[in-house]
């Protein structure tokens, strides 16, 4: 039993788009992440994937339209649903799910892979 | 698909720890309340639950000792561990967990039943 503070948490993170596990809560992992740019379009069969956006602003795209979250929002984009979330500007946020999704499945930006503090996308 | 900002939904509540659903995720209830004086010791045999404080703090008292939770701080406390939480000010948080557990089994104290907006604790 532990605690952690999500804003401290966030802001220590080095890489975009990849998401860190803070606690498990009856089978949901409760994870932070930060993103810029552009993820790809995506969808999780096997889940729901939740978002309250902590710091900055996180679009999230759907087919039908966008969602725009700002810190404070709560969104959930139900399993099978296609989805493609922008951030704009820096956005922290935590995501609520099964499992964890960033990767390439999940929509995860081939230039967020590397492991550098500074890496942003090439195109920013 | 809807989205809630959790600040304004926790800032229309009228009733201490009683909580209301937003939205679930992955058979988790997402979940926003406020607080303050005592709750009582409690424990949930069927769930893990789960507290992010939005304002004010929050001490969650267990047996072994307390955790203090201020804005931004998520802790779970796992199935069947008895806690009492108690808010010395005024607290808003989220609750996550898979049923609504605002209830005597779960800690909700008497004074708190009162559905007017001004309820407050007889000792308070």
């Amino acid at each position: 039993m532990k605690k952690h503070n999500v804003f401290d948490e966030a802001a220590s993170l080095t890489e975009f788009w990849s998401q860190r596990v803070l606690q498990e809560s009856n089978g949901t992992l409760l994870k932070i992440a930060k993103g810029i740019d552009s993820t790809r379009w995506h969808s999780h069969e096997d889940q729901d994937e939740t978002f309250l956006v902590l710091s900055g602003r996180l679009v999230v795209q759907l087919r039908g339209g966008d969602i725009e979250l700002v810190p404070g929002d709560l969104f959930t984009v139900p399993r099978g649903v296609e989805h493609c979330p922008v951030a704009p500007e820096e956005a922290r946020f935590m995501i609520l799910g099964s499992t964890v999704t960033s990767n390439a499945a999940g929509g995860k930006p081939e230039w967020s892979y590397t492991q550098d503090a500074g890496n942003t996308p090439d195109e920013a």
